[in-house]
């Protein structure tokens, strides 16, 4: 994958990183940022939109959270362990919302139930992640 | 101000949020991600950019932050506070940081003084909502 | 204001340029990016959602944009032509869809006719830039 | 993948659309949005970061158009030729710019490498994408 090429052909050896843990965050998050901006999208077009609001403007969020996420995780110069965790706990905190919410509705449309599944990795991977810090 | 405007607009009475530290947090957090981006920008063209590498690099992530907040923070339907404090707490945590490396350079670089000011506010903005909750 | 700061603090001297029209656009493109995200979320807070879904749709590809080129006209390094007109002519293209979708709901929604202004500014600002090219 | 699962899942049928050619090109924009992040950030770390400056600015700018279009080709609700468009000729102009620069660096950096790779990749998708409009 791109991503993991991306790490190996990082010019300096920063040592002491959890190369796998962090690559597997990387594409946790990029994957999950796609997936709530999709869910977003399927619960508007839903015939029971007004039922999925509170879904789709926790979609959207999670969508922002996670690609600020990956990008952060992406960068390696300068590193600051405050901030690279901030954005860890940030992004696991709003997965677990988004999870949670896709959940609530994963037996009704399959959309929700991909999404929820997406959160729980994403927020699975920050948090390993963190606990390696 | 539109953003104020547009917090006037919402549709529901959402009661007991204090809407002046709601506008001047969604305010703080647009102006600091446009002024970090270009404050990234600007270290990239100083003669010392080998030197500025870490502060362009806490630029871009407080970018990243930042934008998402000011996104999460304009959005009021299906409010969830475990949500918005996490954002806040990321964007006060990374503003901090850049800010403090900002204000290293705040003696020779007009940008990153001005990079350190958007940062503080952005920072106290986040921490004064967050004291609402 | 800060963006105009950043501009005066760049510290090379590019020439050339119309810096009063680039942080028009600046400005115009942060601001817009605002107003389509909390324009989206006071659509999805409407009983009649259902009737919006195709504006909220629109209204988050037009934050994404603005966001996009605010941040693309904030760097000066490296300054190439074809990816400036690039941005513009695809931010100016989206303003115009979505000040074209708000301005139909204008009279029924205040947030649909603020944000159908802040796109028709944005587009504007996008064109007289792109006549300066 | 999972973006080919919330294609399948997407709740109406909205016909005529190149299916494996979208979800390529979704791919495609977020791989290369996450490239161009990395590839910036390998570039800050080089020891000759101050003959890459222009490299840095151009993968930042294609990092925010390709995760702008990635987000917008996710969205299906209130399909709008014009806005698609405008999304995919400025991805495809813009991942031309930044292939062009990083193949430049490209037997010099390996990270240059793999970027221009994933940039002619997202710019033949979003070519590819728009001649099917």
């Amino acid at each position: 994958m791109t991503h993991e090429k991306m790490l190996d052909a990082y010019p300096k050896d920063l040592g002491g990183l959890d190369m796998a843990k962090l690559a597997a965050c990387i594409a946790a998050c990029f994957e999950c940022g796609q997936t709530c901006t999709a869910c977003a999208d399927a619960c508007l077009s839903e015939d029971m939109v007004a039922d999925l609001t509170a879904c789709i403007r926790t979609d959207l969020d999670c969508a922002d959270i996670c690609i600020a996420t990956g990008n952060a995780l992406s960068r390696r110069t300068g590193y600051d362990a405050k901030v690279t965790r901030a954005f860890r706990e940030a992004c696991a905190a709003v997965c677990k919302a988004c999870g949670d919410q896709c959940a609530e509705h994963a037996e009704m449309h399959e959309h929700c139930k991909i999404c929820a599944e997406a959160c729980r990795r994403c927020e699975e991977a920050c948090r390993a992640l963190l606990a390696t810090l």
